[in-house]
């Protein structure tokens, strides 16, 4: 047994400074939720919100609320905030579309910006709709050729070259939880003449960025996850001031317009981020988001960094302890290189994590062989971490998940 | 004055098939809403199914709501409950995404399906953003040539030859009302061996629509008009089955891939309208769609276009009457080219509407000159089109749209 004991956890919640953050989400009963790095958690004020957005917005306010109620205005000013959370000064976010989409026209923006080059560098091992997005773009434009890097190499020094116009890597991996060192990535592209889009996936909310601190180009991200904006809540784009006037992506819907009530025929970029934007926003989802920001204004960066590192090594210290002989830790121990998550290897992985989440721990499988665990410092506590180790130890201990009717289910990013 | 009363108009209420439709809709006290052309009307249901949305399937279900509440099926299960309402027979509708971004993707798939061929077609009167994805499209590909058709010609038989691969036309315009014969229409663009696209922005819960009978190739269309989604609410695209197959689209993200769980580095196309999906759905908006087609499965279409048209021809009839003088019809008479809207040329036409809507009466403006006034059966009764008429010839004839206080609005589609 580890030295550590749940007493030790409960005075760590008793002492956290950001205890009281916990009351501002609802969660189910009898659950430990530890996949907030895949839906984040509804927070308390989502409810209400919505029901003043549907009623009051959309039902008395009809059309009107498209002036009054500032719908038209929510991607700059949801993207202002978002921008804040990631390093990003005004101006330089706009909240839309979905990821992959935002993705798009980050690729097709930076190949633009880079002209005589014909080469984007991506990474095999993220998540995959990267990939999908850059195939796409690679296949509808022609004349691009691909080159990935990997965990087991090509490592980026080997592919980076004058020929590289843009690199799209993830920051925090979404299966191991290892993270990019930004500004030193960031730098190593821009030696090299390229452009560097950063998919912050897994780190809006979950772990420090810097934008415009280390001169990143373009970023996108979404807002589903730790930020708990909702199921499927609006992604967001970044694109620095810098390139802002020579930038264009090809999805040049009206919203993007330099007048979209004059309706002309010929389009014309608007000046700035807005440029980005493409057609009308679903604005339900955007209230979902809205609402959780009301909370994530009020979040002390750096103490949630302390208290994501902190879960993530009680967690991996009673893993180890207890259960060290059934699973292997793939994320990193190094605090520099980690994300606020902690996979697992084990010889099934699947039906382990099934029989996890019918005895209440919420994680989630991530093929082939994971059991991925997200740490939320804002409604995850240390009894949490504790009691969740406690479930994962019978499990593996008892063999219970050798059940059949663990063998059957789907999980979703 | 006109020869028919407002005790007439009441009169057609009470023996209205479609009635009782009005109490599952909202509407602010003391407004008539003109304007669900733009914004449709909040269903008395929604805020009840937004909220079960949020609090359970969010909050109690997280991320296993995936499954358990049918989430990762919602763009198949609600566009085949929306392709019911546009004659298309199922898996030939997903809901997702934007318009705008509907229309990107139809373009490049249609382009792909007619190798060879290098031309588009579009209509320079038709909502903008349109033009502008087609503008997008052409320049991210490159090598191809627009040609556009207007009222004012070329027509569409002067500009379509061999070369052409697609055309792109709005079935109702936004402006005028005027509306396309879509079966012959489309047997034209085939018998020039072109690909057809129908944007149903204006059509779909406001006209007849028989995308399969009269042998559409690819349709888009949005649900936050006629159909009462909410703002913003997710578009629809519609392929046929007989294109399905060999259809692609550049925007490859993962929900669009034939196994989205693997995580393979490598795109491969889902079978079927599943790879127009793209990235994650934004899901309460969804919820919107949802408590609103809970209405329109139990609409008899065809009771809908009679009292369409019954509602249009008042208004036209009232309008002639009591304030010719001052505005022109631009809609057509004739039924059989005529959508769910009245448009109407004044000479100033900005402030009079913004008269109009302090008054409760509220429709739109559309550039350059028009008034316009949508017409949606299952909230608007003969009364309310008697009542607004009233309030036009009020503002109209007394002239105090000419205080100066008019002259400043914005209004969205």
């Amino acid at each position: 047994m580890p030295d550590v004991t749940r007493a030790d956890c409960v005075a760590r919640d008793a002492a956290d400074p950001l205890a009281s953050f916990r009351e501002e989400f609802v969660l189910p009963e009898g659950v430990i939720y530890l996949d907030g790095n895949s839906l984040g958690a509804l927070p308390a004020r989502t409810a209400a919100h919505l029901q003043h957005v549907v009623t009051q917005e959309w039902g008395q306010g009809l059309i009107r609320s498209w002036n009054d109620a500032g719908w038209f205005d929510k991607p700059r000013t949801l993207g202002d905030r978002v921008g804040a959370l990631i390093g990003a000064g005004p101006g330089q976010v706009v909240v839309c579309d979905s990821t992959s989409i935002n993705i798009y026209k980050a690729l097709v923006a930076a190949l633009g910006l880079r002209p005589g080059r014909d080469v984007m560098i991506g990474d095999r091992d993220t998540f995959p709709t990267d990939l999908y997005m850059m195939q796409g773009a690679t296949g509808a434009l022609g004349g691009y050729e691909q080159r990935l890097i990997s965990a087991d190499g090509p490592e980026l020094a080997d592919v980076l070259d004058e020929r590289v116009a843009a690199v799209l890597l993830t920051q925090v991996d979404y299966r191991t939880g290892r993270m990019y060192d930004m500004a030193a990535v960031t730098a190593q592209v821009h030696a090299a003449g390229a452009l560097m889009i950063w998919d912050l996936a897994h780190s809006a909310g979950a772990v420090p960025v810097d934008l415009d601190g280390c001169g990143a180009d373009l970023a996108v991200g979404c807002s589903y996850k730790y930020l708990n904006g909702g199921p499927g809540a609006p992604a967001f784009v970044y694109v620095a001031h810098r390139h802002q006037e020579a930038a264009s992506q090809p999805l040049t819907g009206w919203h993007g317009h330099a007048a979209p009530f004059a309706f002309t025929p010929d389009y014309e970029p608007a000046a700035g981020i807005t440029r980005f934007l493409v057609g009308t926003p679903p604005l339900l989802s955007y209230a979902g988001l809205e609402a959780s920001l009301e909370i994530w204004d009020r979040v002390d960066l750096a103490q949630l960094r302390t208290k994501s590192l902190a879960l993530t090594d009680l967690f991996i210290e009673l893993v180890e302890a207890r259960v060290g002989e059934h699973v292997q830790v793939v994320t990193p121990r190094d605090h520099a290189v980690r994300g606020s998550q902690v996979s697992l290897r084990h010889e099934d992985s699947y039906a382990p994590m099934q029989a996890l989440i019918e005895r209440g721990v919420i994680g989630d499988f991530r093929a082939p062989d994971l059991m991925r665990f997200g740490f939320t410092p804002l409604y995850t506590g240390y009894a949490d971490v504790w009691d969740a180790v406690d479930v994962l130890t019978e499990v593996l201990t008892s063999e219970v998940w050798r059940e059949p009717r663990y063998a059957t289910r789907l999980a979703v990013t």
